[in-house]
């Protein structure tokens, strides 16, 4: 391989997902992945990742190329654009610093080179860029990855990496087919260690949505109630009571807001995906376990807010969307992110 | 006062409601009372209950005339059939023992001199005893304290005692009369002390759906959101989004199911019936906290059980207990009393 055909990866956010994403690219021999820690990042600079993976086994001490603690000023340090920044990080909007701020560093809004390739769930996420960088690509990263990280630095992969990679539709760009090409490319970047499901998906939608059968419901509901993907399974009624209900409702929203047809099986499917004696915490529990903020804007907002638009009833995602917000006021005032008057006794 | 006007009361349940009810029975001199303990009963037998109340002042050392660990069997143990026996113990019908079952020892189920008296939260609960105790007379004691027991045998009461008193209706018993009277009664007994303000009130129903504002509502949504009754009402849009939309489905479902009105200013007065800058924990916060069972069933179920019935939507209702249900699994599987398989590593 020649020098020229390698490519320069940034991957901003380093935990479960991000660092087997910049594994993957790194191990496939033709990128240089210059990887952007923040909680974790002592721990690795010292002693590297401990990867403990279904996909990759265990390894011990990796790296990717460069591992930095802040997003590069490619202006300022004088860095070539890179061909792709990888988001990997949790997408909260309604804390800051926002995803736009916080990629701006390393991406000129007058961009056209490189490609932001979002590795985050949820809907809308593309709406903020296509207004910053109108100009440049963004590809949606869908993974159906099972993955932690139990202390810094340790990264435990318990199930397959599965990632769909397509463009997110740009108004702003008088075609799709650079979009297709750049999406094409980094499938290939990411699957040439031969170690990971990583596919070209032209429906970028219809993946979303997909996910949001889980995302928006299983995933809230089991941060809600403190029970993981397979205790909710076996709890009296949680699953035709709450969990089968809130999926029908994204079933339903995503046919009628987004014509998307996700198909009789999918509640079924994402019900079992996770393996009920595996006991897996999706991300909402593990956060709010941790007293981290929850992604449930994007997972639970975005999606009520266009079923509703459609004219679908939400009820259950609606409590549930509710209930979210209240935990999300809970850690911010934990956090002294919001004031509250003080207490008093009372009086008589 | 002469010998023969005393009356001998029964309180089963020594916690932050039964223990006032106590202290307010024995403090009026006509009553000599008896109270069954549990959880506290070293600590009271040791060195008495410490009492800091808004009602009463600080009481250090307080006992009634009785302190005992079980439910006295009173064919067993040769005791006269109380006047009244007091439940003022939490009513988690899905947990067992049942109260039926727990208050049998002393009220044999062919009794009709005693009167049952359940200062107790929720719907339905005289039900199981007018099934068990067809002819004994079963009051209903709706109390709006705000009193918690932060350790055993400390009762904090930091919100008045408003008790109110009145019989449930009883098809097995052929006038209402003697159930009327021996209500009024009671309120003498209970109020005798002046501390306090306890009120017959001839319309059960509507004080128990009246309560049902708050308990079915703001209770299972703080101890659902891990917010007290001051933050709920300070996080963003948790009051109009959630607080206000639950209280409406249990006034229409009084309306509907019971033909009670309860008037539109219930909502505001419910919402605010505990002073923000207290920020107190509801009971269910409470119990959560503590890793204790829930009364969802009564304060959630059946009242959403009978706004079903009656034709009643109750879409953020129906959400609240069905996760409320799955946090009651949590709690029985933590506690052992339900198995679920183990846990297993992925395979391959």
């Amino acid at each position: 391989m020649s020098y020229v055909e390698r490519k320069s990866v940034l991957v901003i956010g380093g935990g479960s997902v991000g660092t087997i994403a910049a594994l993957n690219l790194q191990s496939g021999g033709s990128t240089d992945v210059t990887l952007v820690l923040r909680s974790n990042y002592n721990a690795v600079k010292e002693n590297g990742f401990h990867i403990d993976s279904c996909d990759h086994g265990t390894i011990e001490g990796w790296r990717p190329s460069i591992v930095r603690n802040t997003v590069p000023n490619i202006i300022e340090e004088n860095i070539k654009p890179y061909d792709y920044i990888v988001l990997s990080t949790k997408n909260i909007p309604d804390i800051p610093p926002t995803v736009v701020d916080l990629v701006q560093p390393a991406l000129p809004s007058t961009n056209t080179h490189t490609t932001l390739v979002l590795i985050q769930n949820g809907l809308n996420i593309e709406k903020p860029f296509l207004e910053s960088h109108p100009k440049t690509i963004v590809l949606s990263g869908v993974s159906l990855i099972g993955s932690a990280e139990p202390s810094p630095g340790k990264i435990v992969q318990d199930d397959r990496d599965r990632l769909m990679i397509g463009p997110f539709a740009n108004p702003n760009l008088s075609t799709s087919s650079a979009a297709d090409d750049a999406a094409r490319e980094f499938v290939e970047l990411y699957g040439k260690a031969g170690k990971t499901d990583c596919k070209f998906s032209p429906n970028v939608l219809h993946d979303r949505w997909r996910k949001l059968v889980y995302n928006a419901c299983l995933n809230p509901i089991c941060a809600i109630t403190g029970l993981d993907t397979g205790r909710i399974r076996l709890a009296d009624g949680a699953v035709d009571g709450l969990v089968r209900p809130a999926m029908r409702e994204i079933v339903e929203a995503a046919r009628k807001s987004a014509g998307v047809e996700l198909g009789d099986d999918v509640v079924d499917f994402m019900l079992e995906i996770d393996e009920l004696w595996l006991y897996l915490s999706p991300s909402m529990l593990a956060d709010v376990r941790k007293g981290s903020f929850l992604e449930f804007e994007n997972l639970l907002g975005e999606p009520l807010k266009e079923g509703k638009k459609a004219g679908v009833a939400m009820p259950t995602l609606e409590v549930l969307y509710q209930i979210a917000k209240a935990v999300q006021w809970r850690t911010k005032e934990q956090r002294g992110l919001v004031q509250i008057p003080p207490k008093r006794k009372t009086e008589k």
